[in-house]
């Protein structure tokens, strides 16, 4: 029932390095070499307007390296480089949050708007100096009213053939342009999302290029720029409010890819549907999303960093019969703290790699395939969600485990969880994003199995739904090896068994989706109640999130499976197999109720798991500075006064202690340790 | 199996507010009303210089109202009135919580101690100008190496009688007093901890008074001031450090009442052990950690008014059939934010009163109770920890909550959030605290059974651990009528039975002590492997945390069980019987896996238990409104924008979409709803 791997050995962080970085290794490994400049260290301290001056200057210095352009088409510089332009957003985040922000919006937001909802003339017109940064800009979608539902935004722009102008008109406060990044100070131009009204009909959500301010600084006419003034975090990011009162935009300022407006005011769009056709816009801006996700678990990275070499040398409170009292890290409850977070970490790396390749594939086929799209969107939206959560729990933890250090802004952390908090709210609030990718299984299900009466009626159905529903990810044949190596009784299978940790989450994951299934339909039919329909979804609403969660815990998991079988060296990937268990388990202890609630663990083998997170924490123990090591960031980057300080002083302050012990005045450290319990010296009766 | 209580009806949220004020009430009613000034309300976009400045002025101005000297002796100004000092502390939580810290520094932590460590001279010297904040002082107990381990200081006050004075050392950086509250710019006096040494000898941490600074704010000879610089929050706050180096002390100036030196150097002290003493010096301390906990709890209750009654305006996404979008409030998932961390927020109220009787009866006692204090010591500690926490974690969802609003300083949350975060390990870091209460417990088991073989040998027994160990609450003899009313099998007995609660967590508590106690026992016997002894402990520190959390969740639901009790309401009293089911339901659901692995719950009662508690959140969501108002934080001290603005801008939306309806130009909000599913359409199969 236990597992007996050979015992780990020593791993040079630079294995575990090359497999993190994956396909774009080498745009990584330039950030590093290229931008390991203190200047794009985090400053602590500073006002809203200086560190707005500074980061609008850094953005500028940005540009100028030529690195912005990654995403952009060759003919304007650019590499063409999707996955590219998400990563390299993803390492500035390990440096300075507000430029990665300022960086995202630029060039991954409004530069991204321009060429996806773009044609050929907005392009030419307009490329070359949004990616030399000449011309700063908004992405002017998010109202004070509406958020998450973009598609109800009250902003409305309408199409006067007379002038051949459109009216641009914020007709009340809650339509107001809100946490808009670059409107505050720099923004010139704006992709302004709203609704097209013409020939009397509204045709939904488009995007508009609206002039906000003049090269003096000075707000266009019509237009009212207000300011989000300080916020909780991210002070270089100049975030205001922008309104409309009824500016008029010129027909070629329509970004008019998917839907457009001839002279006479008569519409036309190659996507008939105008849900179908908004949705089909907005999947062209699922960059932003990804960025967002990868940049979450890079400032992630950074905290654990932080965290993992503070607590190798910080000690606290004596042990009998020691000298030295006890270093932190090698206390159960904070390697509790910290390991968990880490094998997390390290596993939602692997899925965000999976996830900018599947970008950069989708966006960059020559065909548009719908499936792999919904796919992509439900995949980017689960995994912003999770590593986002992850990131505000995780760089939380850091700081307590960090104590009155981690408080001080000189240590990096508070910036770091105050910058990122944002993420879980913005490019989609997380919640509305679960709801997205429940949704999106929910409805693979019906499209699958609309006619069928209950799920697993006979074996083939449950094979399709696997193939249909709960697509696999990139390990798929290697996965279901392990799952179909795994013997039938879990008694005899160790919790360490890589294919009993893949069948239990996928049957989770089933088992909750038919969960969800069966519990709206029976509200559906409800007895012959009348009920709001908002009432029959309503009842249902967590059910429906953990059908999300399941699914992506399952994926993540795949993903690392997968990672784990790409790395070559072998103690790497032993090491890396011990920090997957980790991961596997320490998510079955996390909804270890469910698993009991549903009979898919005994109480015995749900001890088990218990036991085999405790003992896997003592082992991964010594390779905490390794993993973290692994992540490779600049030492400039990091910037934090402890760990320049810290050790010195530890040893100082152990040279002062032996010297005190020489002259015969130091006691031993253990002697009333409050932490302690003269229990453990009782014997057992 | 279900309970069928009488339908809620509606209540005067002050029959809630007189519960919730307690024996303080008219401390807390004269803080309103006298307080209720928009000057102490919190301000945003302040410099570190500007926000000190503001609080330095503040916190004179607060003490020429009178009111900082409660707690002080009637002699020099006070009331004598330890509970009432605290209250006023947690008051001024709820408006700006820089205040709070540097009024809870100098009234509480350095006047507290000159108070409770110094005599009579110490007292007439000091206390008038301490109370007038004529003479700002610091409590400079932390140092850089040393924080929660208290007793391992390395700072040192060596006596020498040949000048009648004390050396006071910091002997390396590690030994530099750190965080101290006052010290970089105000503090004239310090409270220093030291390691006092005298005719050769060790004699434990003593506390010496130390000057600082002189009135023209220069630094005393040999002290060297350094700042802590930009915090995380808490901006308001001076905190520094502070180095001596060979600093003369006046032996009358060592704070004496517990440990005395005399000319020559020879030490008495009327407590024989040093560690005794030591612990005697810091119970007397207790106050702090109370008014930490208390203040994270007001801090968490602004957080949850702002929350509810912008999740009351805010709507978003619309539902079929409905004109107007949905309010935010009115989802489930939105409730199972919000609704479990204000039942919380409740039953950690009714437990802080609990704790400030207690503090005030134990500190005002003629005789020194010393089984009572070493139990007011780890309430305190506890409550102390489970409060911090649940305001970081409470805090954060609603900020989330609020979306973008939320992330904006002029919407407080930020502030909120960002002030009490260093609360979870100041004043004690939580995990240790934890672990001071369950090593009370542990040492409370084996001084009533460490002759005995095992637990629960005989029914009396059982009935003496209840008595010695699992020490009841107020509500002593109410608790075990409910719990004796049980009926013995659990399937016939509603999970909203309150006997039939309390019977669980005291069980669960039971048990898990008694599995920890096995396994300390069993290690330490352990099969004649040679064990450090460290390990021995720390390989079951998570268990030991649990025996701490299970025990802190049973005192907690205890004392709301009594606070409902007092209620005489009967609207009222339903009310909070409701929302004391839902904190023991959703403390119950959250450790499901426990009590599932325990044979505690059947997957079945499980279920029910999950089923119960949805059932709630759709019962209180009316009254969500009446209990954050039950609070009664006074509106000019929240300073929230979203709330003064939000109503207004939803009615102006409101209108304007019926205009467009009557116009023919509206369409109803829910055809796209992507939260939406037509599976909800589908009939049940």
């Amino acid at each position: 029932m236990t597992s007996t791997p050979a015992p780990l050995t020593a791993v040079d962080p630079a294995r575990l390095t090359e497999v993190l970085d994956g396909r774009w290794a080498h745009v990584r490994r330039d950030a590093r070499e290229q931008l390991d400049d203190p200047k794009y260290a985090p400053v602590y301290g500073e006002s809203m307007a200086e560190a707005r001056a500074r980061v609008t200057r850094l953005a500028a210095d940005l540009a100028a390296t030529g690195r912005v352009a990654l995403g952009f088409p060759a003919a304007y510089g650019g590499s063409d480089d999707n996955g590219g332009s998400v990563v390299s957003v993803e390492m500035l985040a390990h440096a300075d949050l507000s430029l990665m922000v300022k960086a995202g919006v630029q060039w991954g937001l409004f530069g991204g708007a321009v060429q996806a909802l773009g044609t050929q003339s907005h392009h030419d017109r307009f490329l070359p100096d949004i990616i030399s940064f000449a011309l700063p800009g908004c992405f002017a979608m998010t109202e004070t009213g509406h958020g998450s539902d973009v598609q109800q935004l009250r902003t409305t722009c309408t199409y006067d053939p007379a002038t051949e102008t459109f009216d641009l008109h914020t007709p009340h406060e809650a339509a107001r342009k809100d946490y808009i990044g670059n409107a505050a100070q720099d923004g010139r131009l704006a992709v302004v999302f709203a609704q097209l009204v013409t020939q009397g009909e509204g045709r939904g959500v488009h995007a508009f290029l609206v002039p906000i301010r003049d090269a003096q600084g000075r707000p266009a006419p019509g237009v009212t720029i207000g300011d989000d003034g300080p916020k909780a975090g991210l002070l270089g990011v100049d975030n205001g409010r922008l309104s409309f009162d009824h500016v008029a935009v010129p027909r070629d300022m329509l970004l008019d890819r998917y839907g457009q407006v001839a002279a006479d005011g008569s519409y036309t769009s190659s996507i008939e549907n105008e849900t179908r056709r908004f949705f089909t816009m907005l999947g062209t801006l699922v960059r932003g999303r990804v960025s967002v996700g990868g940049s979450a678990s890079s400032a992630t990275k950074v905290a654990l960093e932080i965290a993992v070499r503070y607590g190798d040398v910080r000690r606290q409170f004596g042990a009998p019969g020691e000298d030295r009292e006890v270093v932190v890290n090698d206390y159960l409850v904070h390697q509790r703290k910290l390991l968990p977070a880490l094998a997390r970490t390290y596993a939602y790396s692997f899925a965000q790699e999976e996830l900018l390749c599947t970008l950069h594939d989708v966006q960059g086929a020559p065909d548009v395939d719908e499936r792999a799209q919904r796919e992509l969107e439900s995949r980017a939206a689960g995994l912003k969600a999770v590593q986002t959560w992850h990131a505000t729990a995780t760089i939380q933890a850091c700081r307590e485990a960090c104590g009155g250090a981690g408080y001080l802004a000189e240590n990096r952390l508070p910036a770091l969880k105050a910058d990122t908090d944002v993420f879980t709210t913005f490019e989609g609030d997380n919640t509305v994003l679960l709801q997205l990718v429940a949704k999106g299984l929910l409805t693979g299900y019906r499209d699958a199995f609309g006619s069928l009466d209950g799920w697993g009626r006979a074996a083939f159905v449950a094979e399709q739904v696997r193939e249909t529903v709960l697509e696999r990810t990139a390990a798929r044949s290697l996965v279901q090896r392990l799952v179909d190596a795994v013997p039938g009784r879990d008694e005899e299978v160790a919790v360490t068994d890589r294919g009993w940790q893949l069948r239990l989450f996928e049957d989770r994951e089933k088992h909750v989706l038919e969960g969800a299934i069966r519990r709206l339909r029976g509200r559906a039919a409800g007895a012959g109640q009348v009920r709001r329909q908002f009432d029959v979804f309503n009842d249902v609403q967590d059910h429906v999130l953990k059908t999300a969660t399941a699914h992506i815990d399952r994926v993540v998991l795949e993903a690392f499976v997968a990672g784990i079988d790409r790395t070559t060296d072998p103690a790497a990937r032993a090491l890396l197999a011990r920090v997957c268990d980790l991961y596997a388990l320490t998510t079955i202890e996390a909804d270890k109720g469910w698993f009991l609630e549903h009979g898919r663990l005994t109480p015995t083998r749900a001890k088990a798991v218990t036991g085999a997170v405790n003992d896997l924490l003592r082992e991964l123990r010594p390779h905490m500075r390794t993993l973290v090591d692994a992540f490779a960031v600049p030492e400039s980057w990091l910037n934090c006064a402890v760990l320049r300080e810290e050790p010195a002083r530890q040893e100082a302050m152990a040279a002062h202690d032996a010297s005190l012990r020489a002259a015969g005045r130091g006691a031993e450290t253990g002697t009333d340790d409050p932490t302690a319990t003269d229990l453990q010296l009782a014997p057992a009766q």
